[in-house]
């Protein structure tokens, strides 16, 4: 089929797939038995004043008798969905319900779609807090920045419990994990490298800071209107912290002997020519969804020193957040902890690294359709654990509530 | 077992029923499948970024794409919880989850409990407007008087979707048909009465409202400071429009001669003494839980000529909020109704009281544990349908559906 052919009919099969009855994709069932005459009295009156009375008198028995220690929120004012921009809160809810399906599918974590109808940080903010209570966890969604920095530094610091934003701190956990395990290819460390970043949004901005406590000290970033320096009056506080380029830098001296190259963008906002001018054996991840910032055939081409991670699942090294917000939020959950911080963040990325440098169960390598155990391992091809690997619940949860329990942000 | 004994049991099966893992009663879980990759694809991107578009040119479109059509949220802020009052939110939570499971097994509905930190009418208001997009209805739980009305009246007046407080315009439905048919066989009709309701919060006012809809003029309500009469000043606005009783009215002039009796408040409410003093062939309803305002066993020995219903399951004639409210919402729901108007709960009065006066199926009859069959008939024992009838749905909800629609509030 010709691509246009092709996406006329994912278009078609999407469509059939939501509205096929029961419309929509998330259902919400009982969790317990109530068939009889009995469960309902144990259910809802009378014998529900019980547990009502406990958590009156002791609000951590919410943990107990209710649904909140598995339970996170998906919210978002549909302000950048996807690619496609502020389509408002009801048109996001596609997504987020997809994503509640996949906190489940991934980590068997409940979790339910809040759409919030405000394009104002305050009243986002109000209104989030409002309904947190019932909720183990608030997980922020297609946000625009840098209303996203705002909304969630606020939570944090008002509720008792994680709230974290997938599109800078999912996002950044997986190109951190990629990137570690790719310098380590191409036998260089994060705290002698210079880095570009490509796009300076949620995610561009909070890959930069994990870098930083990585141990990357030459991390430069470039937007729509240029590199971020200090001289720019159109940047925001948050933008302010990484605007450490030369004021005369063009993006062309930003990408000029970067050893990492990070599109965080668009199609197209990495010119081909910059590549010859990049440090020997770079690392290039074209993050852009479907189609990366610069070609992966052409940088084979140009560059065949490189190696290169993509946001596409038909490529090798997908930096997929899918790898990230489940277990985050399962190692979060299993020790009901108060936030996900910088701990549990890198003992996330840690755990990840680790993981690709493991031998790949032929369960896997099936998974992936290679019928020739072994052909999944690691190297240039293979440095960031599949979606379907099995033990990435495990290995990530394990290691971020163990960080938590370190930490002191862990309940039990 | 004692008395004490027994609700010492109820609190330890309860306790122990809401703890069982999972914790809670509600899960959700994808109603689609989402096990291939190519499912993933479908359901999450690139495949979801159809639906957004569609949902972005015409937000009916959400009706056909995402589970808002079948989505009800049951929002409460904890004000009213019960009869244990003010418990705050989160320890609402358990029977908020309750309610959600009921709507589920009783209508298919999938609902979501939504908890807000909040006892401010107009903060509630903007929270609950806020939200709303994503779902197909709001259902308004537990909250206390008289800032449910203002709640109720403003997001009525907001959305396009169904606004309901269960607690007034549910049990008011079940109480007017089952006063219908206690009347027919009381042999008294509504434009005669004189009626009696001993409490004016949500569920009194409400019954008050609904009865004068249904013909009845001579309706007067107390609370615990006396009748409501023109001259209090402790009344709100909603209060004011059933102050009909004369200034000098005692609680004993207002039962004095009444033909109906509806208690709504709390044991001990109505006085044993004056039962003697109401007017022959009394209707009484005594609606408290657990323990009704008056003993059953009382009324049967002073007024052999009164019928009764009351709010227990083991006694009969059960005036149970769940046989209404999945109904109402199954009905609107299914016509993509934009309110759930008085026409649909009339409606709703007339399909639960007519019901009643249908043979009752030997299913029914069996499951309430009835070996002879047609025990339940109607008549003084039984003038309102049973909880588990099969055929509430199809007679409540295609009532509702068809007076949506002669009504004007259906989208379809």
């Amino acid at each position: 089929m010709e691509a246009t052919e092709a996406q006329a009919e994912l278009r078609r099969r999407a469509l059939e797939y939501h509205s096929r009855p029961p419309a929509g994709k998330l259902a919400v069932i009982p969790s317990k038995s109530c068939k009889s005459q009995d469960d309902l009295s144990l259910a809802y009156t009378p014998g529900v004043a019980a547990p009502v009375r406990e958590i009156a008198a002791n609000p951590e028995k919410a943990y107990d008798y209710t649904g909140k220690g598995n339970l996170v929120a998906v919210v978002s004012n549909g302000t950048a969905v996807l690619g496609l921009g502020n389509v408002g809160p009801l048109a996001g809810k596609p997504v987020m319900e997809g994503k509640a399906l996949l906190f489940k599918h991934f980590a068997d974590i409940d979790a339910f779609d809040i759409e919030v109808q405000t394009r104002n940080a305050e009243h986002l903010i109000d209104v989030v807090a409002a309904i947190a209570p019932g909720f183990g966890g608030i997980n922020l969604e297609d946000i625009a920045a840098p209303l996203c920095f705002q909304v969630e530094e606020a939570l944090q610091k008002m509720l008792d419990i994680p709230v974290f934003h997938d599109d800078q701190h999912g996002t950044a956990v997986i190109v951190a994990a990629a990137l570690q395990n790719a310098l380590e290819l191409q036998n260089k460390t994060f705290n002698t490298i210079k880095v570009a970043i490509v796009g300076a949004g949620a995610a561009g901005l909070a890959i930069a800071r994990m870098l930083r406590a990585l141990g990357v000290t030459a991390v430069y970033l470039s937007d729509v209107h240029g590199v971020l320096h200090e001289g720019r009056n159109d940047l925001t506080h948050w933008h302010h912290a990484f605007a450490t380029a030369p004021a005369h830098w063009t993006l062309d001296d930003m990408l000029e002997g970067a050893d990492v190259l990070i599109g965080v963008s668009v199609r197209g906002a990495i010119p081909e020519s910059a590549l010859p001018g990049l440090a020997p054996r770079p690392v290039i991840f074209a993050l852009a969804n479907p189609d990366p910032e610069i070609d992966p055939a052409v940088v084979k081409h140009l560059r065949p020193d490189a190696i290169m991670a993509t946001g596409r699942s038909d490529m090798p090294n997908q930096v997929n957040n899918v790898l990230g917000f489940p277990f985050l939020f399962r190692g979060a959950l299993d020790c009901r902890a108060r936030q996900i911080n910088q701990a549990m963040l890198l003992a996330a990325v840690d755990a990840l690294a680790r993981l690709a440098r493991e031998p790949v169960p032929d369960e896997v390598q099936q998974a992936y359709g290679f019928s020739e155990p072994a052909i999944l391992q690691f190297g240039p091809e293979y440095f960031i654990p599949k979606p379907l690997d099995p033990r990435l619940r495990q290995w990530v949860a394990g290691a971020v509530t163990a960080a938590a329990r370190k930490s002191g942000v862990a309940r039990i």
